[in-house]
């Protein structure tokens, strides 16, 4: 296969009029598939239709040590679920408080929280004229909604294969007070799909902060949520807490984790894990803002999943259906795309994201024409603050919701529109 | 039975001889006893255990229009349990968004985001140097607890019969533009058990406010919380969103709601009804906020409950188990303690609490005796703001939770302690 740069005007234009009666066909083919969320097949979700059963009408509703879930109280959530999600953040029960539905809410409340009643006594985030959050690109989009939201200046930090480019990190970190965060999806990132490495972890640990409220918003969405079973294909991230602690810097991280990708994504439960300290401060405003959140919900969890075993069990089932969806469009890409030399993309060991890179400028007009062809992808620009990605190249495909065969059409529409686009940049560079 | 206030010093000493025998005798039989918050007895949560099996592994977790309850989006909650609510709260559909587990939080939140991002359009309240909130007295201790976390000065305003002295409210709010809101339990109120008249309501609806971005919290917690059955003894409270809107002010009221004591105190729903305007304002920030609150439970409630005529049926039934504990806590003290002319109290036709007034000084007195007697009761002061009650005279009691039996042994523990403070105080007086 030749690739587009080698071209010549002639042959481009040749290829040109090939794509465009292809793209023609998916037009007319009233296409209405998407690429563009995370979101679980609902096969993935009807894993988890015992977990209903769990509580039921003849169910004792009772926790550990008696406590009725369906009645008030038990701010932190029921032992059982404090443990089952300790467990699953590799930490103590004791480091961990068991939220509502979304750990996303958790971080939007966290910061939120450090806005106006500041983080651990120090001076509120709002009070400062400007405060800035450091945003390893690319990254996920609703983290910097939400910094972008209380009007935080995000710095864009870029990832490689072991993390955020730490040297920069570091530099920034150590100079400026007005730095009070980072977000961190640090095993089977969002979207690039990779883990930090040991070197990182330790380095975000033992690093010297200006800030001594600068905290790492530790997103470990994807803790569990291995694509193989084979113990090489399964990523390994250090214990940022136990690091933290070992650094003597054990209030540094706030981590969230949440069972939505592995029981329900819109019905599960999530939580934080921190130093007693940084719960401390939680604790004060939280018994403020509720009584608790959903403890018979914890309930259903714990006696379904039972266990980090039975978690661990569970996730190969989803692994199972998700693992073909990955292959199928990794395959298509490098069969595709790479032989042209128009675009690579990641091939993660876990997570919900394949990362593409097309050609420089490209990403934008390829988004729009796959939407014109009725295949929406994730915003181009999304997986950076602001929606600026600088080069424009970037687009996050998510595999996981559609079926394998609607999965299938939508990557050949995907591809159609990376070829259409990249061929019409490389005519534009010819004229 | 001669009042306490006739008796001379000798009656009173002898009275207290009597009364610390059997004060003694509490102490020793050990109780543990607790009428502090409004919290369900668990025969009044078994209401509803059906509802458990409303969706359970063979159901159809499908939403009106085909939403699937078990993944993401569908922020503003699923059709049919915007329309539920909107029954509870008589009002539209369209003027509702559906929420997790807990109103409190939805008002802490609204609070929350009034003071980062201002309220539509307006200023951030967190950017003035000072504001402040009406707190109509008594009332109910978590909503202070969330303006003094913000550091919100809080002013106290009397209950009357009719609700909160109006004369006082429109003075206020139309002078001073720092005040930014008003805390209401317009029905069956918190503790008062008393219901805002119609004056009241349209008094509200229709005064004149010097800020703009003033705003009535209207926690109608108790709206469908009768206890009697018969028409007559059923509380009516016109609708406050149709009375705004109709003085041209739809903009002035957020109105909260929860399903806590209607299903399951810890894992009902919640939902905030407002004008579009304020819909529109939430939504903004709410989008970054969450993705969505738990769908499922949403879809539990509504196969279970159905509609406004199946929560009132299923409210007959708590009115059965919650009506004899009001009547006895009311009967034992209109016997034992107002023949003695040492207190009054309140006998509400809905809602959860008792509000008891204690001769001027005692009630910190009254609450500290019971709890070294094993009857833990709300702390003296909590139904005020910065939880200092000037008179220190109300007590509020909530008969909900122990069964029949413990009710009456606390009543009478209260009661002891009610005439010990009493003698106390006359005894001190005629020192």
């Amino acid at each position: 296969m030749k690739t587009y740069e080698s071209m010549t005007k002639e042959e481009l234009l040749a290829e040109q009029t090939k794509l465009l009666e292809e793209y023609k066909g998916y037009e007319n083919a009233k296409l209405a598939l998407n690429m563009a969320r995370g979101k679980p097949d609902p096969i993935q979700l009807d894993l988890c239709r015992e977990m209903f059963d769990c509580v039921n009408s003849k169910s004792d509703c009772n926790s550990e040590g008696g406590i009725d879930t369906r009645n008030y109280g038990e701010m932190e959530g029921i032992p059982e679920a404090k443990r089952l999600m300790a467990q699953v953040m590799e930490c103590d029960p004791s480091q961990v408080i068991v939220f509502g539905n979304a750990s996303l809410n958790i971080m939007y409340d966290t910061v939120s929280r450090a806005m106006v009643h500041g983080v651990c006594g120090g001076k509120p985030w709002g009070k400062y004229d400007k405060i800035k959050f450091l945003c390893p690109v690319p990254g996920y989009d609703r983290h910097f909604a939400i910094t972008e939201c209380f009007g935080i200046e995000m710095i864009n930090v870029p990832m490689t294969a072991d993390g955020p480019d730490m040297d920069m990190v570091e530099a920034l970190v150590a100079e400026d007070e007005t730095i009070k965060g980072i977000w961190c999806v640090p095993k089977y990132s969002n979207p690039t799909g990779i883990t930090f490495s040991d070197e990182t972890v330790r380095r975000f640990a033992t690093m010297k902060c200006a800030a001594e409220d600068f905290r790492i918003f530790w997103d470990n969405a994807y803790c569990v949520h291995h694509l193989y079973e084979e113990s090489d294909r399964q990523d390994q991230l250090l214990n940022i807490l136990e690091e933290c602690a070992k650094a003597g810097n054990p209030d540094r991280v706030y981590e969230f984790a949440s069972t939505s990708k592995v029981t329900l994504a819109g019905a599960g439960i999530s939580a934080m894990a921190a130093s007693e300290n940084n719960l401390n401060d939680l604790r004060k405003i939280m018994t403020v803002q509720t009584i608790g959140h959903d403890k018979v919900n914890q309930l259903r969890h714990v006696r379904f999943l039972k266990d980090r075993a039975g978690v661990d069990a569970h996730m190969l089932r989803h692994a199972a259906i998700l693992r073909p969806k990955f292959e199928l469009v990794e395959r298509m890409l490098s069969e595709e795309i790479v032989p042209l030399g128009i675009g690579s993309y990641t091939s993660p060991n876990g997570g919900y994201f394949i990362s593409f890179e097309a050609l420089e400028g490209c990403a934008k007009s390829i988004v729009a024409k796959a939407k014109a062809a009725g295949v929406v992808l994730t915003g181009a620009g999304a997986p950076f603050p602001y929606g600026k990605d600088p080069k424009d190249k970037v687009i996050r495909l998510a595999p996981s919701y559609p079926g394998i065969e609607e999965l299938e059409m939508a990557a050949k529409v995907f591809i159609c529109c990376v070829k259409l686009a990249s061929v019409e940049k490389f005519l534009e560079q010819s004229a």
